[in-house]
């Protein structure tokens, strides 16, 4: 029952494809040269490769170009952004806000990424006990579009510092869907292989030892 | 600011970066076969290049090893495998019940892999609004450690169908940590560019033009 001719993978296409992962990064300083319809097709079709749970496929992408709607996402992270400035204090908030968060000014495209919590697919296979198993699908195709977008020298940067409920609201979108991420897609102004917050001194990358063990 | 030479990649990587992307499968038939630490621990190292919040890394990752923790994973799934066959009726529960859903017995390497709620990096940033964030950063490194695992030959099987409570518990880890995923790690019995629960008819891939929307 196997198909016939499954690839291998020599250590060659090992090295590149680490190379992939080190510098795939969160982009939040963009160009705003445009990006083509078809070549975000191309990247969604390449995240719909990805795995979900009784292959439900509960990922839907909302391309947001309308200039109004771009303005209330904007303002949500402004203020959100404010509010979590304020929540630190002295040294910390004074880091937080040399820190650039989002690139929602330059990025060309934004993707509203949600998940269906009741897709037609899937028959509900394999998310009874874990019904986040859905949403944790759509991240799935999420990471894989970062890193098909990096192989086309594209960059991401997933925002996170909105409100989830304003954004879903503005996008009209069905009931059943939740919102898990708001991309910003474009050209990055520079490439580092290192993350954004490592460079700027808040947070340094962690040792495997401390998130590995054995029972 | 940026690094003298960042990659780019061209359209011969790409093909294969399709390729294992395509072939990464969810894995269910493993062979026995050893797969050594070291193979484990190259593994989890890429896995970590993964992007999250606020570089938080509160990816978590337990290997379990001991027989008896290994029957209580296996028994909490038949149980909930069980419960999940008797909510299906008539054909739905004949292939249901045809369907093989886990690679327990065969597989060498079973990593539980955990979300540090309360990770001590990250300061925090970007899960103010969007607390979830701290599990999705999770689930990008298991898909990372999924691509990484095919480009090496080896597969991975996600088991979601089994008590995270119980579990957790069996495990005995910090009480800020939560489950999100049981995976079952080794060398797959055969190789598929499609999904088993395409192969075996429970549920096609969707189009694109039924996930991707325009504001």
């Amino acid at each position: 029952m196997s198909d016939l001719n499954p690839p291998t993978f020599d250590a060659r296409f090992r090295d590149q494809l680490v190379e992939l992962m080190t510098w795939r990064r969160d982009v939040r300083r963009f160009r705003t040269d445009p990006v083509s319809d078809e070549q975000v097709e191309t990247l969604l079709r390449l995240a719909m490769i990805s795995p979900s749970v009784g292959n439900s496929q509960p990922w839907r992408f909302i391309s947001v170009e309308s200039r109004p709607l771009r303005e209330i996402v904007r303002a949500s992270f402004e203020r959100c952004n404010a509010d979590a400035l304020n929540s630190y204090s002295d040294e910390q908030a004074e880091a937080y806000a040399r820190l650039k968060l989002a690139g929602l000014n330059d990025a060309p495209v934004h993707l509203a990424v949600f998940c269906d919590l009741s897709p037609a697919a899937g028959h509900g296979l394999g998310r009874a006990t874990m019904p986040e198993m859905l949403n944790y699908s759509v991240v799935t195709a999420i990471s894989t579009l970062w890193l098909a977008a990096r192989s086309y020298g594209l960059g991401i940067g997933w925002v996170s510092i909105l409100d989830p409920v304003e954004i879903t609201k503005a996008l009209d979108v069905p009931p059943s869907w939740t919102l898990i991420a708001y991309l910003c897609v474009g050209y990055p102004v520079e490439e580092h292989s290192d993350p954004e917050l490592v460079r700027h001194g808040w947070q340094d990358r962690i040792d495997l030892s401390a998130c590995y063990f054995k029972r």
